[in-house]
């Protein structure tokens, strides 16, 4: 046990973090099929503060979000960040937006609006960093061949919760389709076994992060993959050149 | 359209309830297997006030949940309603509480600890009055026979809210297990298709309200079925003599 | 005890409400200031059953939904419920919907866009019948007069839930508005204490039911008031000409 | 921008993470003033694995628990996760579990029961480490004097989450009244204003830090301060010490 008494004593107490939480905030993002789609977020902004710092006010972070109108993309992100650097004269600048994302599909001859949530967190300090995570349900599989008698639903099987990092845009329509490429599929059963794995929450993780191993505009990502059971959940996480770049020139 | 010119101006505005929400309290509750059980519940405590009352403080409804030491079940109800009644001067009482109740199920070989939620809600008006409800969630039916290379879980179907109001005292193990006969089954699947009812919410519902139609102890009931889906859920609901009692003389 | 052999054996199994719940679609709704407002929406969807009722599907509520374009208002639930009782051949069919609603409001020279939880059940059977729920925080009050020294905010004192029927259309934001009316105030302390009951549940509740009783326009309401503190809340609730009026013609 | 054709084609697709998470499981603490407190927590463990693993059980964790009969403490989390690193063959195991903890206060000559949310970290790699989050709630300030018009509760002022890591045990109880050494407070105004700094996030979250620098059983800590507003809140966090230590020897 070390001798507390000789502890150094400038243990320093400054701020590290000071800002805004849970704001709702109607936003506007983009939409690759209608250009733009309006939707509501959970809005999170904070600095990094120098010792000196004194006082905040909420109404600094949402004069900020007021000027952009809500319109909030990969596109803006520096501008937000930057206005709030200099604002707040801080060091580093970020802000984290949670929405429901609404996506139309054909679905039995019916259009269905799925949602999907959508987060980002876009940071500023010497460069810019941007995470998207994405929130995709996984919906039970049907026995295949589907036979007269099947339910309407087979319940919810999990979810898959991806986060990514960029090389260059890409839309949000495209990086659910690419999911659910591979987490949408029909248990071949019980003549065929080679699904299987599939079905476990190992076998969907490692699946997912091959696909996305190879897009070229993924520079890395986080998969979890999680599957509901009454009584708890088991989950499977894998991830590929996740950590933040340093020393990065821009986005 | 009326002349609201005309309206009795004796509209009165007179407090009807007035009470605690959201008291979070350590409990002790009824158990078949071990006597008691603790656990923490959600406790929310009202009465209906004569038109002159002034003021009320929690610390008058907490005091009388410390008197019993949080042993809260069907016979010290009474006990705990009169207390509101008197000390609030009130002319009727109510307390709701909601905990989670565990039961240790053998599954596989293993010890599980199975959580259901358990609701109740006591009254005391003229007589007493007495609704519990139990939330038990339904898993997603497995293909029969059980292939080798089947998933862990299929996920969660749904879930069963059956509330109750009795003739005499009936454990909550014996509900669970009333309620699981008939919504844990298996999908005899696709040879055999006279199971299908049972996977839907209507045909959940009905096999359910039949099996406690005929239990002697249920007075009455109500059965809410919902089945999970990405992007919503269905559900279907009925009761069978779920109407308060008026002028009943006693539980 | 009643014998329960002489039970009339024909307590019916009948489903009595079949649907969907939790559906997540982005709907139009009316705006004083803008005209329309885009929104986020929670909605259910259900209708009432005759016995020999076989089987529902989602996809037929959300169709319903699909047909208005998410355009949800006072004016088209009619068409709404009609369109639900017409195509699952129902005896009366209700919606619900819950969504934020955006005010815009100048605060300390800067615009602030507060969110509120506006909640609408819409019913048709013989007749239409509309509620709608506003949920609108109350802050802690602040000390008059302002010292410098005064924190920004003295946190959450607790939420308005009113809820109302009509006689005429009423914009949200003039409901808002009345209801800020009575719960917003200053601590005007310690040398007045005649602001003293404005603070307590009991009454801002009789209050705000005094003003609600005199407006033209408000048919009936429910007022809910409830005030945070750690370990639990206080609330005082009251309500009137508030049971759904019968043999209504028409709304 | 970074040819990706000569990207690594070795970025390996390897699980890093696999357990359960959210199981509720009734577990006993301890306790100052009781010896021990039994009470319900959510559980989440998972380990790391190595690259070759082939599937996972919620029943190996589930039966870990069940060795222990659910005593959760600082005490036995290593046994706990060393039986998680060798049945599961893993080179890291986690166990995370959050519970409602209650503490019998006076207040007002009443005997409260106070909820307070713990969460407790355990992981065990090469070493332990362990690390304790309090979240304690604080009350709106009261104007000092107390008038005699003066309402029951001011409200939620926001709360307090701390974040411990220890050089010897220290009980819950002892954190919870340092906590609230400090956030517990009247307001002296308007004669005074020395006390206003305490009433931002800032402040308190410097005194906070200030008080727990100087506690010798403390090793490093997380301050996180939130002030509770309509329409969201504000935060003001710091940590002193609190990166995990490397090449630790033993808790």
């Amino acid at each position: 046990m070390k001798d507390i008494q000789n502890l150094p004593d400038f243990r320093k107490i400054n701020i590290k973090k000071v800002g805004v939480k849970h704001i709702s905030y109607p936003i506007t993002v983009l939409d690759k099929e209608n250009t733009t789609q309006k939707t509501v977020a959970t809005v999170n902004m904070y600095v990094n503060l120098p010792h000196h710092f004194k006082g905040t006010h909420m109404s600094r972070f949402v004069e900020i979000l007021n000027r952009v109108h809500g319109a909030i993309n990969l596109k803006n992100f520096h501008t937000i960040l930057s206005g709030m650097k200099e604002k707040l004269q801080a060091q580093a600048a970020h802000i984290e937006i949670e929405f429901p994302y609404f996506l139309k599909k054909n679905q039995d001859g019916q259009t269905a609006t799925v949602e999907y949530i959508c987060r980002m967190h876009g940071s500023l300090h010497d460069s810019d960093d941007l995470v998207m995570e994405l929130r995709v349900p996984i919906a039970a599989p049907s026995p295949i061949p589907a036979a007269a008698g099947l339910p309407k639903s087979l319940g919810n099987w999990g979810v898959a919760a991806v986060q990514f990092r960029f090389r260059r845009f890409v839309w949000i329509e495209d990086l659910i389709r690419l999911i659910e490429s591979v987490t949408c599929h029909n248990l071949s059963w019980p003549e065929q076994t080679g699904g299987q794995e599939e079905l476990s929450v190992e076998g969907l993780t490692r699946d997912l992060g091959r696909k996305l191993r190879d897009h070229p505009d993924i520079r890395g990502f986080k998969v979890n993959i999680k599957n509901y059971a009454p009584g708890g959940n088991t989950f499977a996480e894998l991830e590929a050149d996740f950590t933040r770049p340093i020393l990065q020139t821009g986005a």
